[in-house]
């Protein structure tokens, strides 16, 4: 087998273009980078292991998209832009077909997100790729978890439970008609993060979450950081007619892996989400619910449900 | 089995005392962190896995231990001052009592070397740690591997072998007297990251590394990377004088897992060595060989042996 050293200046020396602050990049000990004047660092670590994140015949260019695309849902979440990453990647074997696209796939995405690679390891075992990310802010601009108050609107980029489809068809659980089909597998294995959304949420929003767990588990961490309650109305998610069909809402509500922000809008605010949604079709904001002083509820009609009761999904459930 | 929320909360909250620069730690999709005015950020990754760096049978207190460890060592051989990290953990099971020994013992690392936890996360998966670490240096101050010349002394810390002799006394293939056992355990398990080499190395060296992969094979990288050769003289190396006695020059020289720091000097700031060694008994740098135009090789006496033939430990070997 090639040696950690041949794997990285291989495959992993030219992911992404330097940035003028990047001093030192990959291929010593450690690097070195300076932040730009009047930005903060926005730093954040997620891992992707085979059989748990993703299936075992995942194509490497998928693998390798996702574990850039999660990473970069959670600089999205906090109004960031994104700057550079680390990666540690398990690898279990060192076959160069799989190497060259993955690293081919990494490079892409780098590109497309303007992010360059300027560090981590290799080293062997199951195959699992554990990347941390870092991005940029104008000071104090970052947009957390806690500040969301009564009557806010509550709001979710795109649409939910594509991705929950996407795997259960996988799966072999649903039969979904083609076209449905591939869009729910681009869901699953091409989240796009909503990084356009960060000048709205840095000027906007006083709160926002990634959904990547679910939409009631991880608005449920809002209510909790923001010591506040709120009201989810089923009718207004925004779902694939087949969910509404088949009444099948715990793709939507609970299965995760959707990469869409959900953020809190002061409700005088409101005509910004029109003005957003006429620029950016392709990242429409659609308002679910209102923030309220206490409990948390799903409205149905005239059926009330309490999502206390209800879990998101959670790696160790 | 608890959420991975929930085991955040629980263990991994409050690791580390908060930094002036840190202004949103562990809890939400990310962590914002400053800079000190005129400091450059350092930035590494080192994933620990299960069976590949540690045996199944490492307490949970030396893998906390260790897996600040071998990253501090990075820091410490860019010349940097520990600030903050990130931390993915991969867990078979979440077992309280492991859970509480291993973040008891990262909190106390973390503390003795001043650095805070500031995000991360966990999942299911077999036993691995991976960590991302930053720390700062005053601008364009940090060592490279680069910058050696012919002529330049090469110096390492502390003494080279005893972590690999530990883990052959481990593993049942050495046996040694009882206060060389613990010495050598120690180094094994207790590796102390050069940090206090920082202010010496940005001041006076040339170059430096972290020989964590052993002395041949890591000087190998500063010689590339410097594009220079060298000459180390057996006799030289700080080793325990087992090692000279059995002539087991293999632990020393190519066996890895010293945390030690290899760098060079040039030879007019020779001095600076004896000074520095007076003051710091605990931390003595050791003269072993010259830097020169080309070749690599290890003078033994009158024997002269090629290390370009030589490799060092390689995770792929």
């Amino acid at each position: 087998m090639a040696s950690e050293f041949a794997i990285i200046e291989q495959y992993f020396s030219d992911i992404g273009k330097a940035a003028d602050n990047t001093l030192l990049g990959v291929g010593d000990d450690a690097a070195v980078v300076d932040l730009p004047p009047g930005q903060q660092l926005v730093v954040a670590m997620d891992t992707l292991i085979e059989g748990t994140h993703f299936p075992q015949d995942t194509s490497p260019a998928d693998i390798a998209y996702k574990s850039l695309a999660v990473n970069l849902s959670d600089l999205a979440a906090m109004g960031a832009t994104p700057a550079w990453f680390l990666m540690s990647l398990s690898l279990d074997s060192d076959d160069p077909q799989w190497l060259s696209r993955f690293a081919g796939s990494l490079k892409k995405t780098a590109d497309e997100y303007g992010l360059q690679l300027i560090g981590g390891d290799t080293c062997r075992g199951k195959l699992a790729i554990s990347i941390q990310i870092a991005g940029h802010l104008p000071n104090d601009q970052f947009v957390t978890r806690q500040g969301a108050n009564a009557g806010d609107i509550i709001l979710v980029s795109g649409e939910l439970g594509n991705a929950a489809m996407g795997l259960a068809q996988q799966q072999g659980k649903l039969e979904l008609a083609p076209a449905l089909q591939s869009k729910c597998a681009l869901a699953l294995n091409r989240p796009r993060p909503r990084l356009e959304l960060g000048p709205f949420l840095r000027r906007f929003a006083s709160s926002a979450i990634d959904i990547s767990d679910g939409l009631v588990g991880d608005l449920k961490h809002i209510l909790k950081a923001s010591a506040c309650g709120a009201r989810v109305r089923l009718e207004a998610l925004p779902v694939d007619p087949w969910i509404e069909q088949h009444g099948a809402w715990d793709y939507a509500l609970g299965a995760g892996d959707d990469y869409e922000i959900c953020c809190t809008l002061p409700a005088e605010l409101s005509a910004e989400v029109d003005t957003w949604n006429h620029a950016n079709p392709d990242c429409r904001l659609t308002p679910i619910g209102e923030i309220t002083e206490s409990g948390y509820y799903l409205q149905d009609g005239d059926h009330r449900i309490d999502l206390d009761q209800r879990q998101g999904y959670r790696h160790f459930a």
